[in-house]
């Protein structure tokens, strides 16, 4: 056997058994190995920002990493902008990018490119494999680091160590650390300082923290101290609808987000960033919580998040508190939206229609700024969105998602310009036959950068801006794009034929796409 | 005026007045001060490889850089695979990429990451802004640089200095250093070994090395000496048709490459690089000439290659001397293939009916091998192509080659699995209705993996390594994708339907796409 068979056996081995792959001459072997492992589910994208866009949505949904088979330097490069949505989303990951065989990397052939600069600043853990009986090693680092850093992981696989002979070997599952145990200590004082500060406390939470079990022990606390909750700006996966924590995100415009938390005191971190301004604003400050405000960072990602909020749960006696926030459903007769279409009316109509189970991948950037509180008391569902500002993630997330849970709805809610970023998405829906509906905001604009030219002081726009910021001229037709690439779709200009279109969509299984011309 | 202004100022001073662009939020002052610059011409991509790769096409045929605006590090990562294949083209261009403040950056907000790493592998010169007043010096450096170096410049522009305040000042344009020239001696001593070696040397050309007068100007000096005439594997820009050089390039296919150099004993590089396999194969040799063989590096990219040319002319008194293997015109009545569409007969038809200073843009990959040499004896045309192998760039580049010659036809000969990594480029040229002809060979199979496959010992292709290397299932429908991007489109399954296709297209003005399905 050779080393690209001993690469395939170690992720099997540790039950990672789907590679989303765009492969090149360099990872022949490793397409061959893969061929000789059926069990193995290889999954095509048509450019490598699906490849590692749908591993990031499979991975966030299946609580484990998939690997991803990339092409030398410039195929990585293609990956970077969604492994870099991955790492901001602490999403396991296994990138194995093939290289040139170790003896004609001193040639400099076309290809060559030096692939660790590429990958560390969007990987957590990088290593570079050293010969034919160091892949297993490898693999198996990368395999524990993507669960315990938890987060992205690259290894580059030169061509020679995939094809040389390893010696055959029993393998065994790779032990994963244990995540770290947050001092009781640390605990007591965060618990008395949030007895003192009372309302004028919020937890903020991430990462595996906002899934039901957790969030909910969370809101025992905020019940029996009168903190306020919030998740992040943007997060991996959220367990959300009625019954569950209507928990508020930190919100995107800066002003509004100052103003969401101006009144906080004490902020209590679990596995959140300090939250800060997506970017910078002259005048502006660039943390949003105010000046005095004391932050307590008590876990980080890695930690035992979950474990973190039982025990000040339990530090605070409040394990049977009833919690706060929980959402009530939403009026189960409450009337559809009528009339000629916008982006609202269409976030309301797919939350009030939102089949129970579903899975929603939000890239809906300035067109779905309603959508999230819409979905408060829709019927439970997993909500799972961008998370690092590199658009382009929307389609494959939700290719990744669907592939994790075929059993469940997948909706894609999507701007158009980040969706043209990896339109090419939509071609693996229909090779996979994938349960899809994609929802186009088609508002044929940039439509957040007209905000941020105005928040800049430009209210009138020359032809050079208009260029760079409008979609039209011309319009794009996501029918005809989605049809080229297998997929079935409709366009709506109504409310009526919105609702229709998506409920047409929720009666069948597979890929479909609606144009919504807002 | 804000340090935005200075940076357009600095470019248009140094006559760089074409910016592909594809902005975010930390670029909206950069993008407002090109709205006061009406004589920028601005030219959006929908993603950034379609940017990047349209600044290489651009620059190829217009002998100048152009800006490109990008969004951060994630943005230049999606452009980073086009900026490898404009490395590795010796391609002038000036990326600026947008980062957050300077004072922004320790926060660590979602859309930061090191964007010199990410930079550095792509890029000849790397530079970050410190200032508001820094930014004429570092836009003038990478200017300068751009051409001298020749090749790919990065500069990292912070927000804070995009916004900040500059003293008005007069700006002139910045000095760019002369190319290098050949030491006469090193002239002399190859003039030697080329008389010594007779039919046994070759010289071997690439970057500027490959225009008519250049190459027709080495043609002399094979002819005067018996030497024989290669362009490197890749290349830029070739000068190509009747009545110039009909230069071979070295075969991609390694047994053919090692066949067609073996019984070279002495190879002079003028600008290329010694020749090596585009991939490692089990067994076989790195280097493509044979182990004795006598390497002489005479100039490097940056190097004056047109005067080390005439200087070696010169030497070798053979200034006067009718050139060697000049293409003579293809046989004007010609009879056009027939019958069932295959690579073969599309390349055919495309020379048979090349229109006079045509521009192709060769990116088809395994199903173009015959298209080269079908081109000898073409009317006179630019021939640009795939340089570093990061497939991807074809359409991206007939965008810019289309930019820098509005007068002249553009052709982009497209494999089918690349076209899909940068289809959004065909928006681009809708929406500057480019005259481009794109021929997509619709094959519905990474081709050339399957040879590979065959290369590392797989004849039996079991599920996975199907769904990886076929991209049937569903089949792309090329002409929808165009038409939902703004491009008229049409589709040949015989030779007859290529043939009425492709002579409408070259008898209207505007962009249009032919599938063909072979």
């Amino acid at each position: 056997m050779n080393g690209a068979d001993r690469l395939c056996d170690t992720l099997l081995v540790n039950d990672v058994d789907v590679c989303f792959a765009n492969p090149g001459t360099s990872e022949m072997h490793f397409v061959a190995a893969l061929d000789r492992k059926p069990q193995m589910r290889c999954v095509l994208g048509l450019f490598e920002g699906v490849v590692t866009g749908a591993a990031d949505g499979y991975a966030r949904m299946a609580d484990k990493p998939a690997a991803t088979l990339l092409h030398c330097g410039p195929g990585m490069a293609n990956a970077l902008a969604n492994m870099h949505n991955a790492r901001r989303a602490w999403t396991p990951m296994i990138n194995v990018v093939g290289d040139h065989a170790t003896y004609h990397l001193q040639h400099d052939a076309p290809l060559t490119s030096d692939i660790e600069s590429l990958a560390r600043p969007m990987s957590q853990f990088v290593r570079r494999i050293a010969s034919p009986e160091d892949v297993g090693p490898a693999i198996g680092e990368a395999y524990a680091a993507s669960l315990s850093l938890p987060g992205v992981t690259t290894v580059i696989l030169p061509a020679d160590c995939a094809w040389g002979s390893v010696e055959p070997a029993e393998l065994t599952r790779t032990p994963v650390p244990a995540p770290r145990q947050v001092d009781a200590a640390q605990i007591r004082a965060v618990a008395g300082l949030l007895r003192k500060h009372g309302s004028r406390a919020a937890i903020m939470l991430t990462g595996s923290a906002l899934r039901e079990g957790p969030m909910a022990m969370a809101a025992r606390v905020c019940a029996a101290t009168g903190a306020q909750i919030f998740a992040q700006m943007s997060n991996g996966r959220i367990e959300r609808g009625a019954g569950r924590v209507a928990i508020p995100k930190v919100f995107y415009p800066i002003d509004m987000a100052l103003q969401q938390l101006k009144d906080i005191d004490l902020l209590v971190l679990i596995g959140a960033q300090v939250p800060v301004g997506f970017f910078a604003y002259p005048g502006k400050p660039g943390r949003l919580v105010h000046e005095n405000c004391q932050v307590e960072q008590l876990a980080v990602p890695g930690d035992d998040l979950p474990g973190t909020i039982e025990a000040l749960a339990e530090e605070l006696s409040a394990r049977a508190t009833p919690p706060a926030f929980i959402a009530t459903p939403q009026a189960a007769d409450g009337a559809l939206p009528t009339g000629t279409l916008d982006a609202d009316k269409v976030c309301a109509i797919v939350a009030r229609l939102l089949p129970e189970n579903a899975i929603i991948c939000d890239e809906s950037v300035s067109s779905g700024r309603s959508f999230y509180f819409d979905c408060h008391g829709a019927p439970q569902h997993d909500y799972i969105q961008l998370t690092g500002g590199a658009i382009g993630e929307g389609i494959p997330l939700a290719v990744g998602a669907a592939v994790a849970c075929p059993d469940r709805k997948v909706i894609g809610m999507q701007a158009d310009g980040s969706g043209m970023y990896t339109v090419q998405g939509l071609w693996t829906q229909a090779r996979e036959n994938l349960d899809v509906v994609t929802v186009v905001f088609a508002n044929r604009t940039y439509a957040i950068l007209h905000g941020e030219m105005r928040n800049v002081g430009v209210n009138d726009f020359g032809r050079n801006a208009k260029l760079m910021l409008n979609l039209d001229e011309p319009a794009l037709d996501w029918v005809s794009m989605a049809k080229g690439m297998g997929v079935e779709a409709g366009r709506a200009t109504t409310a009526e034929e919105f609702t229709k279109l998506f409920k047409g969509a929720l009666s069948r299984k597979g890929p479909f796409l609606i144009e919504a011309v807002i």
